[in-house]
C-alpha cells in the first residue's frame, strides 16, 4: 500500500537520491580516468558498477510517470545516464509521459532498433502519439512489426490533429451484440484475462456495427442473469465523433461525470472510446500551455534546455513586445515638447499605462472565461459592456481621484493633478470598452480570444494611456 | 442519444430560446400592467403563463449542470425567473454546480422552507459543500433531518477545509469482507438496486474496518466465482488521508490514472473515497482560479454582478499595482534633471522595463512550473541560475542591439543608443536573476511561488529598468 504523502515525499527524495549516486558515479569516473593502474582501474570499476546498479533497481521499483518526473528534472548528460538504466520494456510508456522537449532529448539518444522495441509494449492510439517524435524509418519499421488491424488503427488515429476527439480516442473497447442476455456476457467476459483500464461500460452494437447502447458494468452487476441486454441497456448517452474538439468532450466529461464515452463515424458505427485519464491528461496539458502562453513561453521548455534553444522558445514572445513598446515609445515621442517644459509629465506617465493595462486585462480575463464556457449572446453582451462601463467610471474616480492626489502632494500643482484624474478615468474608460470589445471581435472573428487578447489590450492601454494623459496635459498645461 | 456537437450547440441554442422566452414575457407582463381591463388581462395572463411553462419544459430536459451554466449566463432578475421555474428537487443539485457569486444570488431568493428540501436529495458530501453559503438557521433545520450516521458524516465532511482530500471525498463506498468467495460478492452486488456512480473497485476490509486491499469490479468479473477475494484483491494501490492536500491527490489521479481511491484514518480505517470526477471539478476550478488571478480578480465574478461588487473584487490587484507603479515613478522622479536635458529618455525608458518585465515573467512562469511538479533541487538549481543568466545574456545582445538601433535612428545619437543596449542588457540580467531568485525564495518560505511572483517581478523590472537607463544615461550621457 503507498500512502500519498510517502508518494509525493517519495518523487523529491528519489530526486534527491538519482542525484547523489550520478554525483558518486561521476566522481568515480574522473578518478578512473585519472589513474590508469589497471587494478585501481578494476576497483574503482566495481564500485562505480555499485551505485549504477543502486540507482536501476531504485528506477525499476518506480511507475512510469515517476520516471518521467525524474528525468524531466535532471540536467542533459544525467538524465542519459539514467535513461540508459531504463528497462527497454518500459521505455514505451515513459516516452509517452514525458514532456515533448524531453522526449526529443531521449529519442536522440537511442538507436533506431532501441526505439522500435520500446514501441512494441505499446497500444496504437499511443504509438500514434509517438510518432510525430519518431524518425522516419523506425517509424516504417514499427508498421511493419503491426497486423494488418493495428495498421489500420495507427492510420486512423495518426488522421486527427491534435486537440480533436481523434487524439484523445483509444480501441480498447469491449463491444457486445445487442440479441444477447446478460448471462452470456458475463460468461463472455470470464473468459478475458482482463479488462482494459477504465472499462466503466460495455458497447452495445448490431450486426453491422451500429452503436445501440451502453451497459454499465455496475448495472449489468445488479441485473437478473437472464435478461437481454436490449432491454437493460442505456439509450440516453453522449456519443462522439473523431473530427470534435477535445476542449468540448472534456468540457462534457466534467459536465456529465463520464469515465468513458464512445466514439462514432458518420455511419453511427463504433470505433473507439475516450477514457477520462486522456481527458485529465488533456486538461492538465492544456492548462499548462494555457499558463506556459500567458507566461511568454511558446512551448513547454525542458529545464536544461541549451541556452540557444531557450531562447528562440521565448523570442516571438519578446519580439512582438518590443513592437508594441516601440510605438508605445513614438506615441511618447509625439509630446516630446510637452515632456521638455514639464518634466514631471515623464515621471507620472507610466501609472496611467499601467493601471488602465491592469485594469483592461481584469475585463478580458472575465470575458474569456464566460466566451469559453458559452455565456455571452448578443442580448446580454450590452449588459456587459454597460456594465463594465460602470464599473470603469466608478475605478476612475476612485483611482483618479488617488493617482491625482498623489501628483498634488509631489509636484504641489492642482492643475497637474486634475490633468492626472482625468487621464486616469479615461484610460480607464478605454481599457473598459476594449476588454470587452477584443475577445467578442476575435471570438467573432473565429480566433481563440484567450490567445492574444492580453497582449493587444496592453498594447492598446500603452499607447492609448500615453496618448490620453500626455495629449491632456499638452492642452490644459502647456 | 446526444451527439456532442448537438450539446455544445444546445448550451448555446438553449440560452438564446431562454432569452426569446423571457422577453416574450416581460412584454406581456408590461401589457397587462399597462391594460388593466379584466378580459385583457385574462388572455394575456394566459399567453404569459404559456410562455412559462414553454420555458419550464426546456429546463426540465436539461442536465443541472447545463442548467447551472444557463443561470450563470442570465443577468439577476431574468436569472430568478428562470430559477423560480427549476423543480424543487432538482434545486439542489444544480445548487452545486453553479459558481460561488451566482449561488448566493439564486440562495437569497429562496426561502427556508426551499432551503431545507432543496438539500434533501443531496448527499451529506454534498451538503457539505453548500454549507458555508446557506443561513444559519436553514443549516441547523438540515442537520435535523439527518439520520445519525449522515449527521456523523456531514460533521465529519465539514471538519476538512478547502483543498483537502477531506474536501473532496465522498463516501459512496461499496466495502465488502475479506474472508468471502467472489461468489457471495457477486450474490451481494445483485441485491443492491444500483451501485454509485464511479465504483470500479469494492473497498475489501476486515472485521474491524481496517482496509486491506482493493477489489476491481473489472478483476471481479474474469474471476471464477468460488476464488477467495483475499487472493485476487489488489494489493498494491494509493491510499489517501483526508487532511492531504487536493492538489497532491489530483496529481496522484493524473499519474497513476486511477477512477477512485480509498480515504483512511490516522488508525487505517475507511472512511470514504475520492472519485476522479470530483478530481476533475477540482483541476477545473483550480485552473480557473489561477487563470483569474494571473488576470488580477479575486475570485470568480458573477458575469452580472453590480458595479459596486464587481469594483470590490478587482481593487485588491489594482492597489496592489498602483503602489509599484508610485515607486516606479518615485525611481523616475530621481532623473528628473537628466530627462529636462535629454527628453528622449522619456521616449525610450518604458521599452526597457517593458522588455526587462516580458523576459522575467517569461522566467517566472517556467520555474514556477518546474517547483509544482517538484522538479527543482538545490543541486539543478545552480544549473537553473547558471542557464537563465546565459539566456538572459544572449537575449541582451541581441535585444539589445535592437533597442540600441531604433534609438540610433530616430535620435541619431550613437552615445544613446549604447546606453540603450547596456541598460537592455542589464534589466534583462536583473530579470532573469530575480525570476529565478523570487520563486525559490517563496518556496523556500513556504508560500505559494504561483501567488504574487507575477506582481513581484514586475515591480522589480519596472523599477530597476527605469533606474539602470536613467542612471547609466545619467553617468555617460549627462
Amino acid at each position: 500500500m503507498t500512502e500519498l504523502d510517502e508518494s509525493r515525499q517519495r518523487v523529491h527524495e528519489n530526486l534527491q537520491r538519482v542525484t547523489e549516486l550520478l554525483h558518486k558515479h561521476e566522481l568515480v569516473e574522473s578518478l578512473v580516468h585519472r589513474q590508469q593502474g589497471p587494478r585501481q582501474q578494476l576497483v574503482e570499476g566495481l564500485v562505480h558498477k555499485l551505485h549504477l546498479v543502486e540507482l536501476q533497481k531504485l528506477l525499476d521499483a518506480l511507475h512510469p510517470a515517476d520516471v518521467a518526473n525524474l528525468l524531466e528534472s535532471l540536467p542533459v548528460v544525467q538524465r542519459l545516464i539514467v535513461w540508459d538504466l531504463v528497462k527497454a520494456e518500459r521505455e514505451g510508456e515513459i516516452l509517452l509521459e514525458v514532456s515533448d522537449a524531453v522526449r526529443q532529448t531521449l529519442i536522440a539518444d537511442m538507436d533506431a532498433q532501441e526505439l522500435v522495441a520500446a514501441t512494441e509494449q505499446l497500444d496504437t492510439d499511443e504509438i500514434a502519439d509517438l510518432a510525430p517524435d519518431l524518425p522516419r524509418e523506425v517509424f516504417q519499421g514499427v508498421i511493419r512489426s503491426l497486423s494488418p488491424e493495428e495498421r489500420e488503427q495507427l492510420r486512423s488515429a495518426m488522421s486527427y490533429p491534435e486537440g480533436t476527439v481523434g487524439a484523445l480516442m483509444d480501441f480498447d473497447v469491449i463491444s457486445i451484440r445487442d440479441d444477447v442476455t446478460v448471462e452470456v456476457v458475463l460468461r463472455y467476459l470470464r473468459r478475458l484475462d482482463e479488462m482494459p483500464d477504465h472499462t466503466d461500460q460495455l458497447f452495445v452494437v448490431d450486426g453491422t456495427g451500429q452503436l445501440k447502447g451502453l451497459l454499465p458494468i455496475n448495472r449489468l452487476l445488479v441485473t437478473r442473469p437472464k435478461t437481454l441486454v436490449t432491454t437493460v441497456m442505456r439509450l440516453d448517452f453522449l456519443k462522439l465523433r473523431p473530427q470534435e474538439k477535445a476542449e468540448d468532450a472534456a468540457g462534457a466529461f466534467e459536465r456529465y461525470d463520464l469515465v468513458s464515452a464512445p466514439v462514432v463515424d458518420d455511419r453511427g458505427r463504433l470505433i473507439g472510446r475516450v477514457t477520462v485519464n486522456a481527458v485529465v491528461d488533456y486538461i492538465r496539458e492544456e492548462t499548462a500551455s494555457d499558463m506556459l502562453s500567458a507566461g511568454g513561453l511558446r512551448e513547454d521548455e525542458d529545464l536544461f534546455a541549451s541556452v540557444w534553444k531557450s531562447v528562440r522558445n521565448r523570442w516571438t514572445w519578446l519580439a512582438v513586445n518590443l513592437v508594441t513598446a516601440f510605438i508605445a515609445s513614438r506615441v511618447i515621442g509625439l509630446f516630446e515638447d510637452s515632456i521638455a517644459r514639464i518634466v514631471a509629465l515623464a515621471a507620472l506617465m507610466p501609472i496611467i499605462a499601467g493601471i488602465s493595462g491592469n485594469s483592461g486585462n481584469q475585463t478580458i480575463t472575465m470575458i474569456v472565461r464566460a466566451l469559453a464556457l458559452g455565456q455571452i449572446t448578443a442580448a446580454n453582451a450590452r449588459k456587459l459592456f454597460a456594465k463594465e462601463i460602470g464599473v470603469s467610471t466608478l475605478n476612475g474616480l476612485i483611482w483618479g481621484g488617488v493617482v491625482g492626489l498623489f501628483a498634488f502632494l509631489i509636484y504641489h500643482n492642482w492643475q497637474l493633478g486634475l490633468v492626472m484624474t482625468g487621464a486616469m478615468a479615461l484610460s480607464l474608460l478605454l481599457a473598459s470598452v476594449m476588454g470587452v470589445a477584443i475577445p467578442l471581435a476575435m471570438e467573432k472573428l473565429g480566433r481563440d480570444p484567450a490567445q492574444g487578447a492580453s497582449v493587444m489590450i496592453t498594447a492598446i492601454t500603452d499607447s492609448g494611456g500615453f496618448f490620453i494623459f500626455l495629449g491632456l496635459a499638452t492642452v490644459f498645461l502647456v
